[in-house]
């Protein structure tokens, strides 16, 4: 059982190779995070202190950087040791750990990339919220795509997402999806699947759309399971009149959207292939859990 | 005559109602400018000590709050003061000030707004870089513009520009030009100018690019001077076979552009229009030194 003065020092934070109090954590205001939004991230889920798809999670993480042009400041070994330290800093358990890394702060403010900056690598852990306010199914609107080219790179410059979410939370609804030119893309945090005539369908990988490591393990697991899978385009129409719509995401894992734009989906319930799904996604979670499977 | 232990200060920053040493002003990692790049920013030279075009800038500032929803957290009044301060703490002079809002910290990592935060305001004021290596012309790139669609809010999500700007230094060049659907938008932290059959021509205002400041005095003080204006779309087959091409901003002033992607631009040399209108533009600055105009 932890003690009290530990359990104030929770969360527990990395930053540039320390381990601190998250509320002491400070970065310094010449941060091209801070300044530029030149910066990549991870949201990676821990259950019962062990870190699920980390690899899945890792290879992504070198993608975003690689765009970005920036070097990878750890070893995959590295990263593990430490996120693991990390997760057992917090107490193990079920965790959300996300990381950050930036191009580190230059000298002063200059768009170019400065000489001989190090990167800044910034990782905390906090408590996994329940689901089960997701259970009954959410909501979801639809709204214009206004981000850039680059959807495909986990970058932190979030400010499109930020405003595109709040616009769902300020109707009360859960999640926005994001259309650009008549297409569905994926949500402001999650991934968007559709169930349309026998067939489980997710938009295709490309510059447009985060490659979720959930999206594609749920295509991974239904596809095992038998179920018919495809990545195609998915229209406006298509989607406002599919029978189950879900959205994906490793924090919030498979969530039933009930009614789209005030309307309802399907009969306005999480359908059968939903339940389905999510059975399929906590037998392989307890897997990983007890470290048979990850 | 300032004192050593005051030159040691220098650069002084103001950080959320408090003046301290740059190297010594730090943000929390929660706050939303480092997660999310959830924030927006000016850049005002300074002349002889005085902010120039301050209202002009404060009154972007505040369209630029105004989009992404976050309140002002001063008046203009205040706004100024402070900044005048600021400059007074820096020795007066030729500076140029950097101010940054973001939504301040939330109690975790959440797209949505947290509530009751309080906005982050982190301003520094720094020398500004002579203009004289710019005075034979600099070269710029043609580049696809991957930004979003709220390109006329200033905010700092400027991961793009970062790596579009990086592309154009990694061949040399001093900026990249940003080109969409055919048509030439701006630089990736300056306005676009060309001059072309006697008239002076800069892309119409619009969500694509930014509203410069440096863009409207430059009209503003070519049309008092009885040059043709006009704000019009440019092509790129326009760009490219201009008499001249100009690059605007605050801190550069007006650079004219004498290679454009390897290829000549005009004869080689800034233009008869560019040296006129530097000097129509110097005039004004040395009016706005003095406090005679601003």
């Amino acid at each position: 059982m932890m003690k009290m003065v530990e359990l104030q020092r929770l969360p527990v934070a990395f930053l540039n190779g320390k381990f601190l109090p998250l509320k002491e954590a400070q970065v310094p205001v010449l941060d091209r995070g801070f300044l530029f939004g030149d910066g990549v991230y991870e949201v990676i889920p821990v259950y019962g202190g062990r870190l699920f798809r980390v690899a899945e999670h890792l290879k992504r993480l070198e993608a975003s950087l690689s765009a970005i042009r920036c070097a990878n400041p750890y070893s995959w070994e590295q990263w593990t040791d430490l996120l693991q330290d990390l997760v057992t800093q917090n107490g193990a358990g079920d965790l959300s750990v996300y990381l950050q890394i930036t191009r580190g702060a230059g000298p002063n403010r200059d768009h170019a990339f400065p000489e001989n900056s190090k990167p800044t690598v910034f990782a905390m852990a906090t408590p996994l919220t329940s689901l089960e306010k997701y259970q009954k199914g959410v909501s979801a609107i639809l709204v214009e795509d206004i981000r850039w080219a680059w959807c495909d790179v986990k970058s932190i410059t979030l400010l499109a997402n930020v405003l595109l979410r709040q616009q769902a939370i300020d109707v009360g609804a859960f999640e926005a999806i994001l259309v650009r030119d008549g297409q569905v893309i994926e949500g402001a945090a999650s991934n968007v699947f559709v169930v349309r005539k026998e067939k489980l369908v997710t938009p295709p990988k490309g510059p447009m759309l985060l490659p979720g490591i959930t999206r594609d393990l749920v295509l991974e697991l239904a596809s095992e399971y038998g179920v018919d899978t495809q990545e195609a385009p998915i229209s406006v129409e298509e989607l406002q009149t599919a029978e189950e719509v879900w959205l994906t995401s490793s924090t919030r894992e498979i969530v039933s959207v009930v009614t789209l734009d005030g309307n309802t989906v399907g009969n306005g319930k999480p359908g059968p292939w939903h339940k389905q799904m999510v059975l399929l996604y906590q037998g392989f979670k307890s897997k990983a859990r007890v470290g048979t499977y990850n």
